[in-house]
């Protein structure tokens, strides 16, 4: 089909427009038969905070994932435990040893000092093709004012971050949201008012919260910890062929 | 097993007792794999608003469906879209293209003159086995009289349509429910003190919505917008083999 | 990978640090490829309230299940169907003729006098390997004294039930929880000061119940009603490898 006028999508490898998918433990073949329906419209699989450490077939996983053309890389939060652990050295060869392109960087839960995270994200590109840096928290008790929100962004792209991610969780309840999952509209005019939004990768995992960001930047905004079952809704709501968004394109 | 003795169910071809999948992006081993065990009390499958549009191997997809014996249906905001941008006949035409015997017809994001929309209902009744009509808003702030309701469904089973669908949408938070998901049950009163609940089919994706209709109408309501996975969760609400139901029946 | 030093988890067959999964229509080839991820996590399947009833494949899905080493049962309202209908004899001859080695007893929907709850344990003892008893009402609206659960749980374990289940349902808001999920922790500290935590099985589908459960009780509390696709995760929160639990245990 192809009778309807659209808006025009960015297309692989992108830098814009990106659907950054959240797997926090499927199954080799549900990958295979899911990302035959959309995995062109998936950009980066993220698995899930410390999950890649306890799938027993992980090398196998991810080969099926680099089969398919679609990086993959571990969540932040492995990363702190490593660093809480000693082990930053252990995990970063982990990560090269299953061929990983990406790493990502977050103090969501651990206390990093700025300077710390900044210099583990100048090295970390110097190893890794892109890295990803995540600003906020995953305790929905601390309130981060958008000035450091902004500071933080900043430093961390001037430190070679590819993209920032902005905190949401798997939940949308923490970060850019408040606890009942709405957007913090200030945070994010204030955000972007000093930051292009094309350099943020935005947690965004339910429907509304997609919705919000995808009237407010268009068809292309870069949406993160998508369910993998929601990536082909969220292709739906950047054409506006559901109805959440419809009246929005056409 | 057979012990047991439960409500009498329909059986295919079904009139009532319907039980209608929302389907937003299933991949093909996943139906073949899930409708071995509950496709039998499955009738039709929507391709939830846009989505087909969307699914890159759309024609195996529905031929799996089809070699299931499950009509498949695109949903209704795929139609609205078509006619927002003037291309009503080639929708019709690609739904014939796929060989789809079932067509819905909604205005729940698009407005749509009530003429024009009994006027589309007689035509696809001419050329579809079956017309799903839709009546109902998928917006939480429109708020519908009840005699409006009545009204609509009346017209459109009278034009032909084969059930009226009342609007729940994936989320069962508007239309006949409340934002919180309650059934706005003086509406649902009016509505069957004017209309056979034969000739509805009730979205009602979630539990509490179909344990109410259940409980009211019988194990054979016609539910529509059933996730995948809990297909086999709504026959045991329909036999009374789950706690909700279970002293209702037994 | 296996740089970090976790808490030390308990091994099948395992006593403590259980996973019970609810199953609640899976088909078989997503149990064969999920569990091929998992399947070192899970100690026992309950194919929930009756599903196991309408399940066409039944035969060949519990084959499945003990292809994979993994213990499978019925849920206790299946059983409690049965008793109503007076077909208790067959439904324990169902349960051997499938070869099911457990089997649970509940009375969450159905009065059932305590005197019979208990003979039936002792009978069953007699018939199967292990006994899983339920306490507590899936009504909401129905609140036990915690004496009164005490009493309950100490009795069905004097006769014989293998651990004693304290009921949560598929969504967490009843038994032990408030109606917005939240741990009832009077409630539970009351127990658990008359019954150790070994012998409990906790129903704790939701994040934040497992979080809780885990904080309290260490990385091997037996955590029942787990979704399949979230054995990973309470995995993970088991051993600290997210950030709910990563300064707990880290």
């Amino acid at each position: 089909m192809d009778f309807l006028t659209l808006p025009k999508r960015s297309s692989k490898p992108r830098e814009t427009g990106i659907t950054h998918v959240l797997d926090k433990g499927m199954g080799v073949e549900q990958i295979r038969d899911l990302f035959a329906i959309c995995g062109e419209y998936v950009d980066i699989v993220k698995l899930g905070w410390g999950t890649g450490y306890v799938t027993p077939n992980l090398k196998e996983k991810i080969a099926v994932y680099h089969e398919l053309g679609i990086p993959v890389c571990f969540g932040g939060t492995l990363l702190e435990v490593a660093l809480r652990q000693n082990k930053l050295d252990e995990y970063i060869r982990a990560v090269k040893e299953f061929g990983m392109e990406y790493i990502e960087v977050s103090d969501g839960t651990i206390a990093m000092a700025e300077a710390d995270k900044l210099a583990l994200l100048k090295r970390l590109t110097k190893e890794f093709a892109k890295v990803l840096s995540e600003v906020g928290s995953k305790d929905e008790q601390i309130v981060i004012a958008p000035f450091k929100w902004v500071d933080s962004i900043k430093r961390e792209l001037d430190a070679g971050a590819w993209k920032v991610i902005t905190e949401g969780r798997e939940s949308g309840t923490v970060g850019v949201y408040q606890p009942g999952g709405e957007v913090k509209e200030g945070l994010i005019d204030e955000i972007v008012s000093a930051v292009s939004p094309e350099r943020l990768l935005i947690e965004a995992p339910i429907k509304k919260q997609q919705t919000w960001f995808v009237k407010k930047f268009g068809a292309n905004v870069n949406l993160g910890n998508i369910p993998p079952e929601e990536v082909i809704s969220v292709e739906t709501l950047r054409l506006g062929v559901r109805g959440d968004t419809l009246l929005t394109f056409h």
